[in-house]
């Protein structure tokens, strides 16, 4: 096994910009929210990151006397967890087996993240209350979000929207193509509920389902760490994604009669800077591709007026970039998305200097199946959401490239978390569940074959009841004894 | 490839019996009905049962001059199409591709067949306002059956209850095992129709969805031709075909406010026979596995009764079948489903002599993916509903080897039937389907390699748009001159 590989630079926190940190920030940033997101943001990233120079140090030890006692202590007290014993008893003579314990390390990092998000809410995403009732007033009962499913876009909603994550429906897909059928099952069951529970509204009330896409570009790269799903190109990524969300809406107001329909939005991300391109539609609906509003733009425009000022400069902004008249609900929305937008362009200004160092991929690892509400933290994840391999076998190839072209150069695996939420009240849905991550780690198994011979590829199968406030369920990992996953 | 196989026997349709046609009918038969519903069945399997035959003489005549005008000549006279050029070309030096020739044959008998259902309603399915009436008038606004997969109960809707298929909601699986979650979707649909355009009735009206299952067993060969997904122990198949139910019902209970509930209704069907062993639930809700309703002794002992005398006798039976005092509406439905019953009854009699000659599998083609309305038919399909065959590769498994059993000990293919509906009125959806029919046809073909090559599993692929009383489209064949199905 040699030497263990040297910490990836590019995946490593980077520290607080002394210089602008002291830069003046944006009147209407919210630094208290700015604080704890860092603090949560370098919490878990460095959790994730004290993984590697553990395991270099336990390289350097396997062969002591008393390495066991050590490592464990090691382990303790850096990463805070012991180490599965069946990793280190044979060393001594067999040599550490460094990739396995390195995906190990990740799932077992990974677990406690996700079961202190759950535990702690550190992103108050259930905080909800609030944006229901300004999202109402604004003429709209639900927003529903689909971002590309690229890492760098995993922090849309508790970050660069600073929305919280309880009060909004994310769906992630490659390119931002999410599926017209399920998404009307959704609205169906939204409708639904209004009429029979009042919830989050009475259905004579006279909101809106409202869908988001959000694509991405690079503003520093653009023709390279563009959406992959559109091939770099914007313009092709913002006409996907409108042509979907056309799409949904017709389903709608084709398939339901007394005149349902929903509203649209359209939104650009630069996955650089964090920075917004609103396509802001008019009152009839209408979405121009040519016209937007640019946060970073306003940032600029408004950094020195009073928080008033920059308020009425931002709706004017808002209502100026409509093809035609605008909806004033819709008006209102956004104005609220770009005023939260502008605390993000500060934190990533004052985190790293006003471009993101990772501007490419740096995902930790691949997220499979269907739940994933704690990961909302840039370039953490690669999402594949899919109920089987044979559906999001392109998806999870993707993925496999990335995280394979990030670790294999260095020897390490490709982590992947395969995972299914279930609803605990419906009887059979957790058995259901597990047999459904036993599917997808089947499949995994045979797509990857070569990749899991070579212990190249670990997966860690856990299931979650999203109807409670509890954590993750450990089904099965390959980096137990019996090396297999859930078979 | 020497001779052509023989003709099936089992799979003949079998004549009229002369000396129990003449024997007495049930006071309560439709006489009209099993005349319609024998026209159709025969009209249908002798369209399949022609195939063969057609076959034989060809394998005679393929080194004969003028070969291919006599062949054209001999499959229109006889089956009503032309069979595919490319078949017929090289067989003066090749010799007939007889298994390819069949799984042409009975892709284009199968989609005459089914258009001709579109087009001209022969069972009449179509017509159901009367039976939701009175299904309202019972306490149910909609009907949804779960029979097992089996195509031996493949005609439960049309023949055993002689219900209209249009009325009902049909959901084939394996062990009569559905999903309980995508019923729950299914059932907030229903819901919202009712809330939203008083569709089929108010959501105010005191109505239930009613969730039936229907297992089956088999009386003269109980250890070997029951249910195969139960290891035909036909207790097995009753308590986990209620198992399901309850779990269906507790999803909605816990799930939806307002006392939401369903109502659930088991009922095991004698494959040899058609009887129906009617599990009667009480006014709770309550089913008790160890009584029901045998139809085959209500015919009996109704036999001689005037129809007045023999419908009070069947609703007196029904209500004593309750293990406590039964709910009124669900009597009043059951002892319609008993009396639809004693025609199908006579049916079996009068052309089989009282007991099906293909107790065991007969069926003609496998029929995978998601639709197949047309289907109404005894032993002609054996489905298997999925989206993907990573899901239900267990299901297809046994189809093979059923039809494996069936088919190649005689040198013929396995026909596949690739299908996908959809709603025209969702933008894309036409194109989804197609990309679904060769997702699916992808995996079959990597799950069924070596069959494949052998010439041992053909494939037909087509979608329907299920808005409309069209026909099928047909998207490509494994029987084209390229070999490949859909890629
Ligand atoms: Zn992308
Ligand atoms: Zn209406
Ligand atoms: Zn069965
Ligand atoms: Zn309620």
């Amino acid at each position: 096994m040699g030497e263990a590989p040297p910490p990836h630079g590019h995946r490593l926190s980077s520290p607080v910009k002394g210089a602008r940190s002291q830069a003046r920030l944006h009147p209407l940033t919210d630094k208290a929210a700015n604080h704890r997101l860092q603090a949560y943001e370098t919490a878990v990233k460095s959790s994730f990151d004290r993984i590697l120079p553990v395991l270099h140090d336990l390289a350097g030890l396997q062969r002591d006397k008393g390495f066991i006692g050590k490592a464990q202590a090691l382990a303790e007290q850096t990463l805070g967890f012991r180490l599965p014993d069946h990793l280190l008893n044979d060393a001594w003579i067999k040599g550490l087996d460094l990739p396995r314990l390195h995906a190990a390390c990740l799932f077992e990092t990974y677990g406690r993240m996700a079961d202190g998000f759950f535990a702690h809410d550190p992103l108050k995403g259930h905080d909800t209350r609030e944006f229901d009732t300004f999202l109402q007033s604004c003429g709209f009962h639900l927003m529903d979000v689909t971002p590309c499913a690229d890492g760098r876009l995993a922090h849309t909603i508790s970050y660069v929207l600073r929305l919280p994550f309880g009060a909004v429906r994310r769906r992630s897909f490659a390119g931002a193509l999410f599926d017209v059928e399920d998404t009307v099952s959704k609205w169906v069951e939204v409708e639904h509920a209004r009429y029979r529970a009042g919830v989050p509204n009475t259905a004579d009330a006279p909101t809106r389902y409202l869908k988001t896409v959000v694509y991405h570009f690079s503003s520093r790269n653009p023709a390279h760490e563009g959406c992959a799903a559109h091939g770099s190109d914007d313009d092709a990524a913002a006409r996907a994604g409108l042509e979907r969300l056309r799409a949904f809406r017709q389903a709608v107001e084709n398939g339901f009669c007394c005149g349902a329909s929903v509203a649209l939005l359209l939104i650009g991300l630069d996955t650089d800077t964090d920075a917004l391109r609103i396509h802001v539609p008019d009152a009839q609906g209408h979405t121009d591709l040519q016209r937007s509003l640019d946060t970073g733009h306003i940032y600029h425009q408004t950094l020195s007026m009073t928080p008033e000022a920059a308020r009425r400069h931002i709706l004017e902004q808002v209502r100026r970039q409509a093809p035609a008249t605008p909806d004033e609900g819709m008006v209102t929305l956004i104005a609220r998305l770009v005023e939260n937008n502008l605390s993000q362009l500060d934190y990533v200004v004052r985190r790293h200097d006003g471009t993101y160092p990772d501007q490419g991929h740096a995902e930790r690892f691949i997220g499979v199946g269907i739940g994933f509400e704690e990961i909302q933290l840039r370039n953490l994840t690669f999402f594949a959401y899919l109920h089987t391999v044979e559906e999001g076998a392109a998806d999870l190839d993707v993925g496999c490239r990335i995280l394979g072209g990030l670790n294999h150069p260095h020897g390490l695996p490709i982590p992947v978390v395969i995972r299914f939420d279930y609803h605990g009240q419906v009887p059979g849905a957790r058995e259901r569940a597990i047999a459904r991550c036993q599917q997808v780690d089947r499949a995994v198994t045979e797509r990857y074959a070569p990749l899991i011979r070579d212990g190249l590829l670990h997966r860690l199968l856990v299931v979650r009841d999203c109807d409670t406030r509890g954590g993750l369920e450990r089904v099965a990992t390959s980096t137990d004894p019996s090396g297999r996953g859930g078979h």
